[in-house]
């Protein structure tokens, strides 16, 4: 299905029930409130459904639609590859979307109509060209949901996704004054303290290995108690970034000597086959995997694997 | 002069001596090299000259241009406001360039013609326009340049500078393949060891002053004495991106018993108006001064000149 005819269905019909995928991120939220807002402007009776809990960051995403109650008839799915993405409200409408609009090229096709660009960097980029086909007025609210969306997924224009494409869309969208740069400080600048004393124990704690090109830090119960779940987020991003590290890992603790190992690494590198050695998965760049065993063991095993990895990698 | 009178009076001259400010940063380098490049392309004889030693960082930009020996005739200053800023050469050049290419609205009007657009993020959103319109082909050495000057002085596109036609020149620019996301890697995510460890003492460090509003930290020859210069850029950001934080501040040991002062704000926070009471100045939002005390006066005065104004600022 192309944009057109995305558009056209869309235009077809009312009381539609947008989901997004559970443990929501800025891109899900923002093209699911953002098509919310456009279809309601339309006059066409819309809501937005999500397992989770939304951070509290995403309120003026939330606020841009309003409240309405009435029966759904047309079931939306916005940047999700699978029902099982969606949580509980998978068993409840997985074998009745009829439509998906989505970015992943993983994207099992469950719904009824697809429309999918995996070139987009965000599912919200697509989600633009629609609302833009639908003859929607960009309000500051739409602008600021679809801005909110691309600018989270691609880390502010700064990641390999980002194409020609995203920035010719955030251009359009700027073109309303809806306050990107009090969006990005939000999302790319401020820290809670306890954050900062978070990041400040992470530093203190890495490990590496495998001269210098493994960096890894214990994450353990303790060390989070005192932050939420969206403050402990991407602190693999802080062991990936030093210099010289091609391989950084964060090592949660779970429960009593059960870890989550989640990887990230840069170039050839590829995570996903080190963590597939121990039941789990993931992405190249991005993968992860749980262990059971007391923390010395873990971390034994994980370097173990992934010196092995790197001696084949590097051809030594 | 616009940007069509300055493209025809760069293509009637040849033998340009390019300058950028001293104490060099992106757009300066990635301006003059990219319009160096570009130069030369259309077989003519370019160089660029540099106040201050160019980190190694920028080797990509540097190498982008081939070295070439002549002697100058049409003299070109890219992001400088002031002949002030071209440090030593200043003097030798001052009173004699041709054509300054420029964004910032506080250019003194040093040179015989001037190209000035404010609303420009960076200066190499006009280079672009230029290059442009002197028919260039746009290489891949262009586009990193020109690139990299828009990245790094917008922040990745995060900062209030950022307009549609920024993202709209960054689109143009990358429809070359020339590694947009290993640039950003380097200049927005890359640290060093070193850099981490001084990051984690700058956290522990950190003070807070006026009902957590106000953070400060002091930095001593000591902390700073295992990282270079560029290393140790960027802190003062890390005390004002502190939740509920207004006013961010790192005092630098510049020799016994004096401090140099880097004040950062939000929102509607003038640190102008403190740094001028001790003498210093600079813009609303980042302003910076020197005082000799020692470290607890230093802190006590700043501390209370800062109470004094945010009593003023919110009216208390």
């Amino acid at each position: 299905m192309n944009v057109k005819a995305a558009a056209e269905f869309l235009l077809s019909r009312d009381n539609f029930l947008i989901l997004c995928h559970a443990n929501p991120d800025g891109d899900t939220l923002g093209s699911g409130y953002g098509l919310c807002a456009a279809l309601q402007q339309l006059k066409k009776h819309a809501r937005v459904l999500c397992d989770d809990e939304i951070s509290g960051q995403y309120d003026f995403i939330k606020n841009s639609v309003e409240a309405q109650d009435f029966t759904e008839e047309c079931i939306v799915a916005v940047d999700v590859a699978d029902t099982k993405l969606l949580g509980k409200y998978g068993a409840i409408y997985g074998d009745r979307i009829d439509l998906c609009i989505d970015h992943h090229i993983s994207n099992v096709r469950f719904a009824q109509r697809l429309l999918l660009d995996a070139k987009a960097a965000a599912a919200a980029e697509i989600i633009y060209d629609v609302v833009a086909a639908m003859d929607v007025v960009l309000t500051k609210d739409i602008a600021a949901c679809l801005y909110t969306a691309i600018a989270t997924d691609t880390g502010c224009f700064k990641f390999s996704n980002t194409t020609p494409k995203t920035h010719r869309t955030a251009a359009q969208l700027m073109e309303i004054d809806f306050g990107f740069a009090e969006i990005n400080y939000v999302f790319f600048e401020q820290k809670s303290k306890a954050r900062l004393a978070l990041e400040e124990k992470v530093l203190k704690e890495i490990e590496f290995f495998c001269g210098d090109k493994v960096a890894m830090v214990f994450l353990t119960k303790d060390m989070l108690s005192t932050v939420n779940i969206e403050e402990a987020n991407g602190l693999t991003a802080i062991t990936k970034q030093i210099e010289g590290v091609v391989i950084g890992i964060t090592v949660k603790e779970k429960a009593k000597d059960v870890w989550k190992a989640s990887m990230r690494s840069i170039g050839k590198y590829d995570v996903q086959q080190i963590c597939s050695q121990f039941g789990g998965g993931g992405h190249m760049r991005a993968a992860g995997c749980t262990i059971e065993a007391d923390r010395e063991t873990v971390k034994n095993r994980l370097v173990e694997k992934i010196a092995e990895y790197l001696r084949t990698a590097d051809g030594e």
